[in-house]
């Protein structure tokens, strides 16, 4: 497969063989972080390897208790880290203002960015990859089981390992249609029937959909903490 | 190449030669950004394809004066987008809050992922690119000049095209040693030590390097600007 054809067909993997991901494996992928595209080079994260399995189930109930977080052989938290320049600056002589929220954005950036080359680069090793935005929530269990600092951001949380069989035929899910994603020179906000074409374009009823995955998703008890989680992460990085 | 040693070898190309990017390039490139992994397959992001050259120039302009910009064949802008869930729950009868920080934090994620993967798309395709995060500069101009929605931001922007001769040959800048940026079960800062073996890792001088990278980074005009943009863009989910 080229590398544009395992990008398209790759999807999110959340159960996983008892089989270990190699030590070779994790080289590869760890490089490709590191390989990917940074504000000046500078790097602006740092990665949490999770290999104690008490962190990992810990870790697991704070994500919204899902189980399958902790039997992931491979947990990789991916660190928005202003923290590490900030002590370099310090070291070095000069008097450097507390990170501010453009910074906080780099660092988010360069995080968000090392982490979707790990993605790209299991994908290409045959391995199965799933993030886990949930790690936003209960902020202040996470910062204290992992010695967060106040000037880190737990980006991301990515696990990988070889898919069970299970997950490799479940079918990849449908996205909408490029036409209403993609706008020419300014943006503008769709009429309600495209809308409705929009979710048609996945095969799914607009009036039958809408609802229920509104409760699921956007009016729940995680969504809410992810809310909650932000405002407490950011704090630091708004003076 | 493999997809791996194309995410390794890949550096950002900032010069272009004239050469347009083709129609069936652009429409690879997009459709990677569509496969890429989502939260809940709902794909939180706009794409802006800026093809007016005036708004090209324009936005160059808002971008830190960075000129290539204008000149690059294909600029996209990916917009972390609440805005049109929310228009589409408002359409389904549902009562939404407002987004918070959490939809900011889950939208912007689907953002950066779908550029990183358009980013690894163009490089196997033979194409380069450069990340823009000056985007978030001067946010009032953007905002006008692209009719951004409150509850979108601009995650960052992408310029694409053909490398010319001298980008190509231009070294990739050196990383940090993966030691110093991978910590196990929890965050750890880096002694002083540390932090000069960190830079000497990627071939620079502590002493010599810093001080001026702090002056022309981090204490600077743009990095205040970059902070101001924040503060704005984030003002509508914050309530």
């Amino acid at each position: 497969m080229t590398t544009i054809d395992e990008m398209k067909s790759r999807k999110s993997v959340r159960m996983f063989s008892a089989e270990p991901v190699s030590t070779e494996d994790r080289q590869t992928i760890l490089e490709c972080a590191f390989a990917a595209p940074t504000a000046g080079a500078q790097m602006l994260y740092s990665i949490i390897d999770i290999t104690d399995q008490a962190i990992k189930l810990a870790l697991a109930e704070c994500c919204d208790g899902q189980g399958f977080i902790a039997q992931a052989p491979l947990v990789l938290l991916f660190l928005a880290d202003c923290r590490r320049w900030l002590d370099a600056y310090e070291l070095a002589g000069c008097e450097p203002r507390s990170p501010g929220l453009g910074d906080f954005y780099i660092a988010f950036c360069d995080a968000l960015i090392a982490a979707q080359n790990t993605v790209v680069a299991a994908e290409s090793l045959g391995l199965g990859s799933c993030y886990i935005g949930d790690v936003v929530e209960q902020p202040e269990r996470v910062t204290a089981l992992l010695g967060l600092d106040d000037y880190t951001f737990p980006a991301t949380l990515v696990v990988y390992g070889h898919p069970t069989a299970q997950q490799l035929s479940r079918p990849k899910p449908a996205r909408f249609a490029g036409q209403f994603l993609v706008h020419q020179n300014r943006y503008r906000r769709l009429s309600a029937e495209e809308q409705r074409a929009a979710f048609a374009s996945r095969g799914q009823d607009f009036d039958s959909f809408v609802v229920p995955f509104y409760r699921r998703k956007y009016d729940s008890a995680f969504a809410n903490e992810m809310n909650r989680g932000l405002v407490e992460y950011l704090k630091p990085f708004q003076g």
